[in-house]
This record gives C-alpha cells, sequence and structure tokens, in this order.
C-alpha cells in the first residue's frame, strides 16, 4: 500500500495509525477526558516519631558527602515512580548532624524549609547566612545557591519542600554543585529578614528582582513572628470555615505567595474545631506544629499528633477536627497558586 | 520493634522506610534533580498525506456519535502512557463529514483548532457560532461549551490543539456533556470576531471574563487577517533569528496569549532562511500551513512539507531551514506562557 | 511674643497663623471639601467652519519657524489661565502648508493627533516615519523626538491632543529641542503599524518599552482599519446605552489605552440614536468625523456638525442625539486612564 | 464678516480667534512647554513650636462642632489659591481634646493622620475603632467612613495628609456627612492591624477590596512595629544614599503604596549623614519624628528639629544633613505613585 491509499479494514487502519505513531481518541476518550479529576495520589500520613529514629539511624551510617542531601523522602504510595508527595510537590525530612556542612548547590526546583527541631544550623542562601530555629520558614527559591553548616550540638531536622515533580513533569529542571570553595557572605547576616519582616515596611533601596518577579526577597520568616501573629488574631477573626485561621506567607513585593509555585501558611485551628468539608483542585502538605486532631479525606481518617506530616491529594474532599481541650497547629504547603495563575483552581464546599 | 526503635542495621532501616511509603533520597538524587531537562519526549513528524486517507476511512467507518470527536492523536513515541504529543500539549487531526454534527460538551482543558481543510463547517462556542475556513484559528477555553455540525460538502479536517496532558498532570481536569437540545445562538453569529479583530479596538461595554481573565474572548482568528498581517510586514522586519517573522495571536484584554495554557503563533520563513540554533524549556508543536523545509532536532532531522505536523521537545536544540525558491508558513503552538509565568522558562541559543 | 507664647486673642491668633504660612481650615472646608466636584470647566463646541479660514490666515501670516508649532489652541471658556480645554486635557487645531516643516523636538507630555483634512504630510517620531491620512490616529507618547513635513500640495490640518494641563498641574512638564540636523529614520516607514496592527498578532521579536511600559508602540491607527471595525459589528451589538458603539483604541502590549494619561476612541451612533444620560468624574473632548447631531450637557445643548470639537467637563450630565437619517462617527478622548488608576473614577447614571 | 469668511487683518484673525474661545498656541508655548518643570511651590518649614500654642488656642476658642475638623493648614507660600501644602498635597496639624468627638464624614480624597503627641483618642474608620498613639499612622482611605472621640486627658495632635489638591485638580472630590448616630463597631478594635502587621503574613479569608484595589486594608501601622524595623537593620544597610535607612508603608495585597496617590515612608539617618543631592518629579512634605539636621532645597537651607514639618516640592535639589550626636528620624509622604503610575517620574542625581 503506497502511503496514500486508503486501508480497506479497520484492522488495516488501526495499524496503519500504529505505524505512524498516531492513536484513535474514541478508544480513550473516557481516560483522557473524566468526569472529574483522576489521580493516583492517596491521602497518607507519615509519623513524625517513627521517622526520626530512622533519620537518627542514616545520620550515623551514611555520610553528608556520600548522600548529597541526607533526606528520607515522604513518597505517596499513590506516587512511586517517580516518586512524589503529591502530584506536584515533594516532603522530605532532612537531617544534619552537629559539625557537618552540605556543600552548596542550586537547581530550578523552587524549595523551602520548614524547621522542626534542634538548634545551631546555618544556611547559606545566595550569600546571606541564615540561622534555623523551631518553626522558621526559609526559602531556597529556584537557582538559588545553598549550603548548610552546623555549628550546634544536637540533630538539626526539618521538613524539605520543593516543587521538583512539577519542575520535572515540565521538563524544566536543572542543577548545578558550586565546585569552589564557599566564597565569604555577600551580605551581614539575616538581612533579609531584618530589612522586610516588621511593620510591613520595605526598603526603598532594593527593588524586585526582574528574572525572579515573583520569589520573595525574604530569607526566614521567623516562628517569632508568625506566633505573634496568631496571637494577635487571637479569637478575635473567624477565619476560614474549612482551614481557621489560616494566614498566607506572602512576598514582600507582591502581596503574594511567596514562591510562583507554591504557596505556605500556617493555621491555627482552636480545641473544638469542625471544618467544613470541601475540595479544590490544589494538592496539600501538612506539618503539625503542634497539636493533635485528625484530618477525614474522602473514606480515609488520617490521625495526627505533633511534628507529623500528612497530604491531602486534589480534589479529594477533607475536613480537619480538633478535639476539645486544645489548640493545633498547622503548617501547609500547597500548589493554589499554579492552579490559580493557570486558570485550573476550582473549589467545591459539600 | 517498637515504632520508636531505632533500627540496628541498614537493611533493617531502609525496610523501616519503605513500610512507612518514605525513602531514601540519596539512592535517587541524580534522576530527581538532572543537570539539565531530562525528557523521554522525541522529536517527531506525521505526515497529514499519510494521515489523511486514514481519517478518511474512519470518517466512515465509525459514526461520529461512537466516537463523540473523530480525532486521529498524534503520539509522542516516547509519550505513550499516558499518550501526549509533547509533555504538556496534545495535537490530533480531527474529521467531520458533510450532514454530520458532534454533540455539545465541555472540559477543563483548553483547546483550538487550525483549520487544514474543507470548508463549511461550523462550531458554536457558548452560544456563538462560528464557520471555519482554512487557516483560521479557533478557540474553544476551558469549560466553555462547544459543538460541530457541517453543512458542507466536502470533509472538513482540522488541527486539535489541547493541554490536556498538562491539566491531567495537574488534576484539573473535568468533563460534561451537555445533554439537553442545543440551545439557539446567543449572539449574532461571528461577532467576538468582529468586535476585536479590526484596528486594535476593543468594544468599551464589555469587559474581560472575569473568571477567566487570562482566556482571550474572540472566538476565531480568521486566516484572511493573518495573511494580511504577513503581508503588511513583508520584507520589512527581521524578526526572530531562530524563527523568522515569528508572530503571537493575542488576548485583547491583556496584549498576552490567548489562553493561559498555550500560547499560538505564525511564522513566515523566508525562502533560503536558516534559523540560529537555540533551545528553551518550552515545547511547540509546529503545522505546516505552506512550503516546505526541514528542522534539524539534536540529531533528527524532520523533512516537511505542506499540511504536515512535527514537534521539538523542551530543550532540545533545533533549527529551521527552508530551501531557496519559496517561502514556508508555520501555525506552531507552545506552552511558553505556563512556564514563563511559573518562572521556569530558560533559553539558550548556541 | 516668644514664639511659644499661646495667643490671648482670637485675632492675634489668626494674626499669628498667617505669619507662618498657616490657616484654619475651618473657615475654607466646604471650599476644599466639596460634596461633589466643582469645576469652572464649561461645555463648548467649536465650529470646525469657522476656525478654518483663522488656520488658514495664520498659514500664510505666520512661518512655522516663527510658530514652533502652528496651533489654534481651543480653550475652555472656563479654563483660561493656565488655557486647557478641560482640567486635563488639551485640544487644539495645527495646520501645516506644502512644503513647510516642523523641527524636531519632544516633551514629557503625551500628544496624538487625529487628521482632519489633507494628505501628504508625514511625521517621523522616534525615527519612524508616518504618513497621515484623514481619520488616521498618529501617537506622539511622551518624551519621543517628532517633527512634521509636508511634500503634497493642500493645507493638512488635525487635531492636535495633548495632557500637558496635567503634566503641568504635577509639575512634570520637559521640553526639548533637537537642535542636530534630522537623523535619518531608524526603521522602515510605518513599520510599527504593519507590526502590531493586523489579526491582534504581536511581533514575538520586539518587547514593551521598560521604560514607557504604558505607552502604545503603535506609531499610526489608519483611518482604514478603524472604519473595517464599525463596518464589521454593523448594527449586531447594542453598544454601550450612553455612547452607542464606542470602540478603545489599545495598546498592543497590554489591552489598554494608548498613552497612561489618555484614552482614545471612535463611535459610531446609529441615525435616531438617544443616549441615556449620566456623568462621571472623567472629563471628554469629542471630535465630529462624520454626521451631525447634538450633545446636551446640563443645561447646554451643543449642535454639532461635521468636523466640530466640544467638550464634556467631568461630572456633568451628558446625553448624546442624533436624528434620523445618517449615522454619526465621533472620535473622542479623555482622562478616564489617568481617574481609574488612581482609583477616582465614578459614574452615574441618572 | 459671515462666520466662514477669512480675516483680511492679523488684528481681526486674532479677535475672532478669541470670539470662538480659541487662542494662538505660538504666542504662549514656551509657558506651556517648558525647559523644565515651573513650580510656584517653594521649600517652606513649618516650626511645630510656633504651632502647638495656636492649636492649643483654638482649642479652646473653636468648638469641634464648629470646625468639622479642628486644623490649621500648612499653605505653601506659593500655593495659596487654593492652598495646598505641596501641589498635589496638603498637610495640617489636627488637635483634638478630652472628651470631644468629631463627627463621621466621608471624603473621596485619601487620608492618613500621623500621630505627634497625646494618648488616649479613638478614630473609627469604616466601622473599625483604632486607637492612636504617637508615632502610629493610621489611614483613612477615599470614600471610608470615619469620626475622632477623645477619651483620654491630654491635648490629641497629629498630622494630617490628604491628596485633596490632586483631587480637586482632577474634579473628583466629593464629600458626605454621616447624619444618623454613629452605628455600633463592624469588627473588633484595631482587627486589621491584627490580621496584617505581623510576620508578612496575609488572612487567607479575606479578599482585597474590589472597588478600591490599591488602598491598604490596614487600619493603623503602629509605631513600636516601625521601631522594629529601623531596629532590626541597625546599621547593617546602607539604604539610599539621598535619604537613609528609607523604608515605605506598604498595602498587603500588592507591596505597593499604601494609597493610590500616596506613599508614606520613614527614614532613619544616622548621625553625621550627608545625602547625596538630587531631585524628582515627586514632591515630599517631612515630619521630624526624632532628632534635628537640615534640608538644603535650591538655595533654601531649612534647619529642623523634632516635630516640625517641612517640604520639598518637586525637580527641586534637595540633600538632608544630619550633625554629628545624634540619629534623626523622618516620617515623609510623597505623590511619587501618582508620578510613576502615570509615568512622569524622573529622577535626577546631582
Amino acid at each position: 500500500m503506497t502511503s496514500t491509499d486508503v486501508p480497506t479494514t479497520d484492522e488495516g487502519a488501526y495499524a496503519d495509525l500504529a505505524g505512524l505513531a498516531a492513536a484513535p481518541l474514541w478508544r480513550q476518550y473516557g481516560d483522557l477526558m473524566p468526569a472529574q479529576p483522576v489521580s493516583p495520589a492517596v491521602a497518607h500520613l507519615w509519623p513524625y516519631a517513627r521517622l526520626r529514629p530512622l533519620a537518627l539511624h542514616f545520620s550515623t551510617a551514611l555520610s553528608i558527602a556520600e548522600a548529597e542531601r541526607r533526606v528520607l523522602m515522604l513518597v505517596n504510595p499513590g506516587l512511586t515512580d517517580p516518586p512524589a508527595t503529591v502530584n506536584t510537590l515533594f516532603a522530605g525530612i532532612q537531617i544534619i548532624m552537629p559539625g557537618e556542612t552540605a556543600r552548596t548547590h542550586r537547581h530550578s526546583a523552587n524549595a523551602f524549609r520548614f524547621i522542626i527541631e534542634g538548634d545551631g544550623a546555618v544556611t547559606t542562601v545566595n550569600g546571606e547566612r541564615l540561622r534555623m530555629h523551631p518553626g522558621d520558614l526559609l526559602l531556597t527559591p529556584g537557582w538559588h545557591w545553598h549550603d548548610h553548616a552546623h555549628d550546634g550540638d544536637t540533630p538539626m531536622m526539618w521538613l524539605d519542600g520543593l516543587d521538583y515533580p512539577l519542575v520535572n513533569s515540565l521538563h524544566a529542571g536543572f542543577f548545578e554543585i558550586y565546585d569552589h570553595p564557599a566564597p565569604p557572605p555577600r551580605t551581614p547576616d539575616e538581612l533579609s529578614t531584618r530589612q522586610f519582616m516588621h511593620g510591613r515596611l520595605n526598603p526603598t533601596w532594593l527593588t524586585p528582582d526582574t528574572e525572579h518577579p515573583k520569589v520573595s526577597p525574604v530569607g526566614n520568616y521567623p516562628w517569632a513572628e508568625t506566633e505573634r501573629a496568631l496571637a494577635a488574631i487571637a479569637d478575635d477573626a473567624q477565619g476560614s470555615a474549612a482551614e481557621g485561621i489560616l494566614l498566607e506567607y506572602t512576598n514582600p513585593w507582591t502581596g503574594g505567595p511567596v514562591l510562583p509555585t507554591i504557596g505556605a501558611r500556617i493555621a491555627r485551628l482552636r480545641a473544638g474545631f469542625t471544618g467544613l468539608p470541601r475540595r479544590h483542585t490544589a494538592s496539600t502538605i501538612y506539618h503539625v506544629v503542634s497539636g493533635s486532631g485528625a484530618t477525614t479525606v474522602g473514606d480515609t481518617r488520617l490521625d495526627w499528633s505533633e511534628r507529623d506530616i500528612f497530604c491531602v491529594p486534589g480534589w479529594a474532599q477533607y475536613s480537619h477536627q480538633v478535639p476539645p481541650g486544645s489548640d493545633a497547629t498547622l503548617f501547609s504547603y500547597t500548589d493554589e497558586p499554579v492552579l490559580r495563575t493557570l486558570g485550573l483552581y476550582r473549589e467545591q464546599w459539600l
């Protein structure tokens, strides 16, 4: 048959299609155009009490030089290849031990860390040294050089958040090692935080980074300030019916999310809080800063307590409950900025 | 071992990790953090002369009611499961025959069609009837109702472009059939085009759709106007060193791309044109409106002629060549708006 | 009395205030905080039939070298010192005779011209030569060099629109003469129009001017295209209840107004049209391209016919009427972009 | 002469022009198109030590009911009719005595107050009660209801800043008295400040006011936070060569200025600081929070000390000097947002 002959049988036609790297849409329309989002991701909880000893085990079994970064990946049981925590985002538990240093590198994936325990470690991001304390949120935006060093005397552990699943699915992942001796810091320690953190005041002698206009210039959002924000609001606001007193960390230049692909948040759920169930196309990863409670996701109930990590995939119905007696505080991060900027955010209250 | 015991062996620790749905990052760091984007997508060309008879075969072998839409999917040999043309975008060849109608549906995926051949078919998008002519670009933005009907007397074929691979990877795909009788049109035929197409004038009595602020209000960008644009510039601009006289279809409300996730373009490559090689993180799908030439993508050479479709995956080095004698005109579409808005667009001239 | 003594009488206190360049707000509160805008500007009409012979008179009585620009200012009877047409905008009638040239200058005030009659004159704006035809809208944005020359053989007259009253009231007026010989054009004639005018296509090899981001890159919006836009809409849209088929010239990079301070528009009022009365804080200057009619502004009735210019001050109630028999076409310009961007636009339908 | 006759003499032509409300541009070109901005405004300083006793005088001589607001206007000697402090902005000293209340009103002019002395007074802005302390910046954005009441026992004085000169020159001034009994507060006291002030966190359950998108939702920017910002930066930043550690109060929704027309700032000038001279088209009004120094504006030297107010008109060359020994802190406000958004901001270092 010449290339422009009409095949005479369906079988022949389907074979020709396959030979051309083409396929009949009608045989998989429903898969490609589902009535509602179909996600292999599942709701899952990672108990910190179980992860911690494993992190400690590897802190002695494996040098940081071997590991590049010593991170326990939290892999969604439905998203193992490639591994991810929710479809666009990653969560890991990183541990660094007194005396260790992790060499300088950078990647196009955006990252942050939220400190869980320990004190005394320092990260240097694009030449600015930032000291880490429990509850601090530190940013390492895409293509910013960063390393870690630990001068303290107890293990230091944090939650690593990255968007590499999204970045890799967009085929936009780059990575580079800084293979020179680390240069001296370029600015006084923690200056970005000191210049931007108080009184909603911005330094007028700085301007947004034109190459990364949606990236916050703040190195560290310290826990001390986050706590003040929650205390200041106290019980005077109703907050969100689904998420309580849910506050978003913002980029001082724009008022928007801290990273172009990741929104980071802190929530106080009052003792006895029962969230209205809802669902939205954004996926969320939670870390329990304090307190305990439960989150119902579809038919799954996740009982969480201090320091646990759990995830709620997009378009899954969920609601939070906190028992009477004491408040809970949840840090969370989400791909909502991605869905919103692409016009794909959708929300439904149930 | 109780849940907080420290495992005593690496083996035990790795097993515990697995039991918790956790994994050691250090065993797959390089895969997750590649030095440069790693994409299974390959450069590929689909010859129209081979697709056309297959489309015609199925136009008789398969009713449109059975098919929902009678589309030959152009599936990248490296992206078969789920099938996609490049990682974020889809291309298909749709055929509709005289007398046929395709029922009304809508999906959150953004779509457009670029007409290849035939005349007389009409699509109705959110209540506006739009007649299709070769070279026209018609939009069916996310969640806009649309159907097709064909009153003419020759087969009608077009290129279907969709972002469903992106939308599905973001778990944001919704689909709905309109299962009532089609309502009468809500506006005079083609009024959106007539209100926005000429003289860079916008109707002041309309305002952007607040729910879809990045979506163009134009139903059809007619070929007659696209041709006028290319003719008006003639040989008086150098254009892009890589892509010649490359013009972008714009959203009249914003000056930006026509859809939040897809940029659509037309290029005239002059006879004898040799593009400077470059690469960028955006992926592109091309359709040859007229002329012939070749595109070198890495080590692959794609020789194209009129009506062919081919793709260039992200971060692949590519360059276009047109032989002396006659110009070529290429329609193309790209996920560049996605990469730019997320801060992930990167370009390199080689 | 020492400087910190308390004065013992009101009289003494008022005198002390005056001596310090201070004043009691309570003695002029009502003037400074009026219940509604108080404007000395009045509605006024300038009949072209009366202005034309005067322009012709000065075209012989006064050389262009003496005049710098030979312009009849249309001065609002309520705004004579400094002279303005409405509080923020200026209108003038400029005349240039065959063989004349007006030297190159630039000013921070934004300007445009809308051609009334004649043919053959050319203006060069930042190195691009633009030929003028009746009905064309040409931009000379702030701080763009521009000159004029007339190779034709009939007088050339146009409406000059500027925002110098606003710019001067903001103490931001700069002016400079180009006192070198005019350089050769930097681009092919009218290339900006040819690159941006058709099919809502933007050239991808150009980027917005970062210093003038709200300035349209289009040199000339030709009347031929404006006419096509009005013809394409025909009678299929209702348009604005106050202004009929009112279309706004747009900046291709943003979809917004052509200049940061001035919106330019064309309207077709159908034969028999009666506009709903309204008022808004924006001020408007109209030029009658064709047809005749009347505009009622408060208690004033302005009867207009072809080529006349008239103004409607901000917050004045107005409505347009067109007699049966034939349509009218009105060009207009407005400070609405200023009021909107400053949050001061307010509109009321009556 | 009939209306279309050509006048035969220049004199006749000029008379005809005048009769038509037209005028020859060539007779005033230089005035309307100055080489550089020409402003009647002058640099001026108002010594607080002289204003204070006058304010106290009128606090007994004039009831607040008579005054509506008891404000000493600071009138630029060059801008007396209408009175303004710089061309677009107003400064006044308002005094309220224990037991007094000022009734609820609103105006389209944007306003703020910066507290100079006293304690115990409360302002209610759109239903939120805000207590005032020295150094606090409180906003009363355009068309927000506001009143004052004073429960304390010492006189309360503040700097009133308004944009009414700009608003009136744009003929956009509206004013309204609330002539019903004051309603109870709509929200807990100072909730807006508590929800937005700490940790760069925004409440996710609120959204920007779509009618006033450029208006900060913060009622009070407390001095305690401003002080913390200055202390946190300490001597670790160079700041602006002209203005030292100059910080801008920002709108949490946008990262931009607090009001669409007014930027508000705080600066710490270190002991011994000598600012580089510069000029810009923005006009600025300063209030000395602490310390003393001098500002040279053109040929004028303004020696300032604590609580004084002074102004620097647009395009005047100025520089600040602080003597060795102690720092100075300057609050200032400016029309820079207006000039920037209209493309009219220009700056020159000398």
